[in-house]
Order: C-alpha cells, then structure tokens, then sequence
C-alpha cells in the first residue's frame, strides 16, 4: 500500500509509492529504444495486457477489445491504491495515511504515431468527454477530494510510453499548489468581489500583448508572470468553476483551442515535450464564485535546478510578451 | 533591467530575465563538447575572462591573478542587477518590480577536474568560509532580504560550466518556498513552543531509521517526507537560525559531514548529478527561535512531471529508511 506522509514543517504532502519501490541500480538510464520498435500495450488487439476497461467509446467491437476510439484503464503501477480506508494516523512527531486514490490512463487514439497536435479536432473532443465522464463518475467517491488531470508528452516531460495518452489521478488531500492558488483567489475576491481569472482575461483581452488565440468562448494567452519559458494557459471566457460541468459545445471550441495551441508550439518551437494539467476545483465543491478553470500547458525547454528548488521562485529567460507574440504569428494549420 | 513579476494568484514572484531574453531557436540542445575541450574561464590564468574578483582566499599573486584556492566573482550573466531601486509599481491589476539582486559564483577550487566529494577537507571547509564571508558582507545591504547559495553539479542538475562552482543570489523579497518553511516552523512553534527542527533531530536520532551520519555537531538524515529519493538534509545539532553565524569550529566539522555525505551519495548511485541548496534565515531577522538552518541535497535521478506541477505533491519511489539504510552502510573514503 502505498503511503501519504506529510512534510511537518510546509505541510506538503508526498507519496511514498513503496509498490514501486526502487533500488539505486534502478536509476541508471536505460537507452531510448526505437520508436515502433517496443512492445505497446495501448495498440488495438493488445488490449488484454492492460487492467480491464473502466471506459471506452467505442464504433464496433465488445470491451477489451477492439473498435475503440478513446479508452480509459487503471494504471498498471498505479501511485495510489483503489481499496481501502485513510487510516490517517500519527508517527511519532510526524503524519501519515494510506495512498488511497485512482490512477487511471485516458488513451487518447488507437493510433500509435500521432499526437494530440496532430489528431483531428473530433478525436480531441472525445479525449475532453473522457476527461469529463472520468471527472463525474469518480466525484461521487466521498473518499476524493481532487481530481487531477495532466499529461506528459515526451522523454523529457516524463512520458515512459510514446503511444499518445494522458492521465487522471484522484487524490484524498487537496494538494498545496491547488490549495494555495484557491486561497489566493478566494483572497482577491474578498478584496475585489471579482474572480482574479475573470479579471486577467479582460485585461489581457484590452491589451492584446501577451494574447495567442481568442475565440467566442476560449482564450489562450502567455500568463504575466509565467514560471517558463512559453508557458500557455487556456481559460474560458465565461466564468466557470469546474471543468466537468462543460457543455459538449464548450468543449468542442476547446478541442480547436487545445489543437491550435499545441501546433503553433510544435511550429515555434519544433515539436517540444510538454507537459499540461488541468487546473480545476476540488470536486466536492459546489460551484466557487472565485475560481476558474484552466488548462497549463509547459513545454520542456529549460532546466529546473537548485534556485529554483530552493526558492520556489523561478527565472525565465523569455518574456511572456515575446513568446506570446511568436505563438500569434505561428501558423496553426 | 531584469524584472521581478508577481503571479497575481499564487503570489509566486518571477524573474523575467530580459538581458538574457532567448528566442525560440536558443532552446534547441546543443551537444555537449567533451570534457577538457573547452576554454575554461575558471581556471588559473584566465582571470581576466571573468569580471573582477569579489573575495579570494589566496597564497600567493595579486587579485585577479592566479595563486587564489577560492575565488568569488559575479556571475558575467546575472539574472539580477545590482545597481538601482526597485521602483514598486502597478501594471494594470499587476505587480512588478526592478530585477534587483546580487548573483555571484563562487568558485570551489583552481583544480577543473575534481569535484566536491573529492576535494580536500580544508578546501570545502575554504567554500564554507567564502559562503559566510560573502553572506556576512550582502547582508549589510538593506535592499537584499533573502540570499540564497545552492550548488547545480552536472548536466542535468542545470549545471552550464563544469569547472566546481557554487552560486550566490542575494533577492530583494522572501522566496515563497522560504515563507512556507519560516511560517510553517512559526506555527509549529506557536503550538509547541520548541522548534520543529529541533524536534526532528531529536526524533531521528532516537529512532535512528533514517539517519545516515551523526557527529557533534550535525546530523545527515532523510526526511520524513522525502519528494525525491535520496533527497538528504544536514542539519546542526545545536539550534541556530542563521547559517553566517557558523563559528570555525563548525564549519571544520560540516566540511567532514557534507564531503562524507557526497562520498556516500556517489558510492551509492554512482556520482549522481545533485542541486544542494543552504536554508537560512532572512538575512535582515535577527535570530530566530523557531527556524534551523540546514542544506538540503537532491540528486537528480527523476523527473518532475505533470503531477508534480499541477499539485505541488511528489511521487517519491524509494521510502527514506531505504535510501538512509543504503547510505549508512555505503564507505564514504
């Protein structure tokens, strides 16, 4: 069973996923084989060599097989364990619990050599609806208290397989970065009686400067004080807490976004590894006048190093402005 | 002028590093030269490749010239600049601030192919000196609230020069990541009325699961809630908030602690590349009951992903008693 345990003196939470516990030999880099050239077990007619199905849209074919367009199963080495109870209890000074959660792998096409940027638009739109069916059904487990939504694609962002796929974890905690920016938002609007999000999108809507793409009901911009180098967010125009309470023609304006977005960065800057996540309101929350939903996408071009974990305080060599404006001329076809 | 911005959410400032502004094109890698086949200006004889001297520990030679043991410049391409005000100011519903700051290298040793786990135990206990020496001086300017010193060894630490080095960022503003340590031990102490580091010495050394070296003065251990494996911390024994406070006596024996630890560390996971970072207090504070200095070492052995951004939460896969178990029995000669 894999472990919570909490930091006593920030009150960071950490899992200890001792099921995959690894020995130092185990951290020597293997080399990158070939594409095409492992073993997938994302592809049709491997479905077998995953847990069975928890969801999959589906145009011919019975479960577990074939004939699936998206498909969503349990992560073979999940960090978290489906079974059981919290068990939050003391050790000595120190807090723990058991890793009681959902990990869950959303494959996003049958298709093993492509990727979101490249996949057409409708394909994205039902990689969104897993995302939202996923969302729905695990919230009425009392026991989670935040769904978590992201995806690493490439090497460098974290991805171990190449077959397009993202992720889904649902945690027994609210974790601190969710916390801190539903504290800092709840803070402004106490102040401002306005949600913060609602705010930086009219303003960044008046100035135009670091705005990539707009539509009737979506912006992508490069945020004031972005972390990295061509950090993107998506937000929607009209003020909505939560990401599973979409319209299914929300969603498909999404789908445009996401893809344009994601072709103007492989334009800009060749095809990067990226990482996003989906910034949402902890699911047992009613809806939250002071939070918005949002996607973050970051491409992987510079390195985290000691500065940065010592501080929490980042340095990016690439104002918001300039990469916001080589994103707006890219092309995105 | 580089730039500080404030994320008007979280509160996370920002350096937006304008003099070293990138265009998409710089990201792509560059392959690395071999070792020895590059000009080195951190060696003996090139002195004057890099701005004139700050401190040297020396035997011999005038400034600026070969004989030093160590030698503190400022780093040729500092993410913040040293000469101006910080100019506080507005920019629609955001906040920003003049990029001032201090960004100094300290370079550990004439010698270009050894590293810190293999020097001398005077030479480290040289490096330590320079650190309090360096601190003791920037504190006497009152614009600089935090100075941060940490060290990137190796590639994928974020190292750009292999030539042994250390780096110095004197900040205009308490980092968030600090805050949360200075306030998270504040409440500790408010409940307890002893300190949380205290405390945790105290615990781990009673249990002696996660400890990997105990001397006089100072214990190496694995915390509790480790975010990386083989994440260590060097703590005194002896409560003290401020690390330029350090007497010679100290110093002496932490040059034996971290050199033993780094020996560890490269028996066990054979010469990882590692971020090591000094925690101390805010240089303006005058001592503090409730913070304990403490360097915090992180090899660099995985990735930091999706989930690790979007939360805040780490997956760690090696539970410290482990790694303090692998560390305790590795020969650190």
């Amino acid at each position: 069973m894999p472990e919570l345990r909490k930091d006593p003196v920030t009150g960071r939470w950490v899992i200890i996923a001792t099921d995959r516990a690894r020995r130092p030999s185990d951290f020597s880099r293997e080399p990158v084989p070939p594409p095409g050239s492992r073993f997938c077990p994302f592809c049709y007619g491997n479905e077998q060599k995953t847990p069975p199905e928890i969801l999959a849209y589906r145009h011919n074919g019975g479960p577990n097989c074939p004939g699936w367009s998206v498909r969503v199963v349990p992560n073979k080495f999940p960090v978290l364990g489906i079974e059981g109870d919290l068990d939050r209890q003391g050790d000595g000074m120190f807090d723990r619990m058991n890793g009681i959660g959902a990990h869950e792998v959303i494959i996003e096409t049958p298709d093993h050599d492509t990727d979101l940027s490249q996949m057409p638009e409708k394909q994205i739109e039902e990689v969104l609806y897993a995302f939202r069916d996923r969302m729905l059904d695990l919230k009425r487990d009392h026991r989670f208290r935040y769904i978590l939504i992201f995806k690493n694609f490439g090497e460098a962002a974290g991805a171990s397989l190449e077959h397009p796929h993202s992720q889904l974890i649902a945690l027994p905690v609210i974790p601190k970065r969710v916390k801190e920016e539903l504290d800092g938002s709840k803070l402004y609007f106490d102040f401002k009686e306005r949600c913060v999000y609602c705010d930086i999108i009219r303003q960044e809507e008046a100035s135009a400067a670091r705005l990539v793409i707009e539509t009737e009901r979506f912006v992508a911009l490069e945020p004031y004080a972005p972390r990295f180098p061509f950090e993107t967010w998506i937000m929607p125009i009209r003020h909505e807490s939560h990401f599973e309470h979409t319209d299914a023609a929300t969603l498909q304006n999404l789908a445009w976004v996401l893809r344009s977005t994601l072709r103007k960065m492989d334009r800009v800057l060749e095809h990067p590894a990226y990482n996003f996540i989906l910034h949402s309101t902890p699911v047992q929350e009613s809806e939250l006048t002071y939070y918005h939903w949002h996607f973050e996408i970051i491409p992987k071009l510079t390195k985290v190093a000691g500065f940065e974990w010592g501080t929490g305080f980042y340095i990016n060599p690439t104002p918001p402005e300039e990469s916001a404006k080589f994103l707006r001329e890219a092309g995105a076809a």
